[in-house]
């Protein structure tokens, strides 16, 4: 990673929600970058940058990247695809800006950085051209399994992490494949990994964790949630080690 | 968790080596700590000890929960889990002495404290009868593929992690069928898991990671590492996002 610029990136993941769960060098970064860069959906706040809001220096400057409205277009269509590669190229032609003026950018991302996170769809764009850093962070499922004091894997456990925007059938193949696993992205898709986790006889031991380590964080055997309502921030936790003690 | 006593146990992740890994929140628990319990072999500082050596206040109180001498004994044999338990259960008990005196009791643990970690044999002894804490903590693998600048999965992809003892055949079944994957444990298992991967044809993704986020911490393709030494601090990944932009 040579730099031929003094410009500076940096990955900084912010964890999954309590502000003091960022980790002492992801605060630092934050202090002394020049530009807090975040990515956001319009007319809504960054969740990442909400994490930090207290952090951020007060006259630091920000750096918003807006995803371009696509609700009216399928995700599985090439005009989806399309807007979505155009984006991030946008996006990361203005971060290079600010490295090519020699501006140290910090760019938060939810969590940790490089486990599903969007601050890679700028890394592999900028990594190879600017002098790169990742702080890594605590992971949303970290966050969702202390919390709930769930011991998660232990010993020879397999441990599988499952977009819930997977097809049921692949879900369930899966589920019934491993000790313990961990479903992202369950917002509207909580009905169908209910399915998933039912036909796999694993539906007892699921744990349903909505909004992690922020205020009104709450955790629920999925069994005993009797609705499907289930904001962005949620997930489900299967744990591999049951009171094996 | 209700508390028959004042005492409180907390689960603290010390993240995967770099000090300034640690989160705000584990820094202050350590502070705020009555006693520091850590887990070690026998003549070996412990390991998460060693990473908050610098941030322990200097009079504060320390248990170490010094593991039994086992190397004699086979892992498949009854001796062996009965010398484990025992250890595990004379652990609780010596905490458990400290909380009941009301204290305040932080046990270390390195990365994430339930996940693959020892903690979690105190915390299904302990934390039904105590107010118990546990503070997350970033993971070894993902120091490991940040320090790497490796973006390990996106999407829809599916991340399976394997613990490096499992037997050579169903490693290599599960490492193809998915699309990332972190094998934890690597040590002595390293030529299995090197055969495991060129028979299902990714050796040529696998990245080998050593003392992540450490000093002298280093990465390299496995296919270019030219000898089979690794170390208790290892760890191998297989990203599923190949440069996808
Ligand atoms: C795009 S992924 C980002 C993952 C993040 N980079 C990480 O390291 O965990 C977003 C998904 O993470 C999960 N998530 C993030 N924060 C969460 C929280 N505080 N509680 C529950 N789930 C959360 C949800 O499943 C959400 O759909
Ligand atoms: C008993 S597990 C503990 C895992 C830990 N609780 C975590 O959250 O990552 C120990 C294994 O973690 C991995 N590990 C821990 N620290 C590491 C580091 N700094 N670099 C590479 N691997 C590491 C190694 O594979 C090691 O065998």
């Amino acid at each position: 990673m040579t730099s031929p610029s003094p410009g500076r990136l940096i990955g900084v993941g912010t964890g999954p929600g309590d502000p003091e769960l960022l980790t002492v060098k992801a605060v630092r970064a934050l202090e002394n970058a020049d530009v807090v860069a975040h990515f956001a959906k319009r007319g809504n706040n960054s969740n990442a940058r909400r994490i930090v809001a207290d952090l951020l220096p007060p006259d630091v400057a920000e750096l918003a990247l807006l995803y371009p409205v696509t609700t009216e277009i399928d995700k599985s269509e090439a005009a989806y695809r399309c807007a979505i590669d155009g984006f991030y190229e946008q996006a990361a032609a203005s971060v290079a800006e600010r490295l090519d003026a020699g501006q140290t950018v910090a760019v938060l991302s939810e969590g940790d950085p490089l486990f599903y996170g969007s601050y890679m769809h700028l890394h592999v764009r900028l990594a190879g051209r600017y002098r790169t850093d990742i702080i890594p962070g605590v992971t949303a499922m970290s966050g969702a399994w202390s919390q709930t004091g769930l011991p998660i894997s232990q010993g020879d456990d397999v441990l599988t992490v499952l977009p819930g925007t997977m097809a049921e059938a692949e879900l369930a193949r899966r589920l019934s494949d491993t000790d313990a696993a961990v479903i992202m992205k369950v917002g509207r898709n909580l009905p169908k990994i209910r399915r998933a986790l039912e036909n796999t006889g694993r539906l007892g031991d699921a744990f349903y964790v909505e909004r992690a380590t922020m205020e009104n964080g709450h955790a629920i055997r999925l069994a005993d949630k009797d609705d499907d309502q289930a904001p962005y921030f949620s997930i489900v936790l299967i744990p591999g080690w049951r009171g094996r003690a």
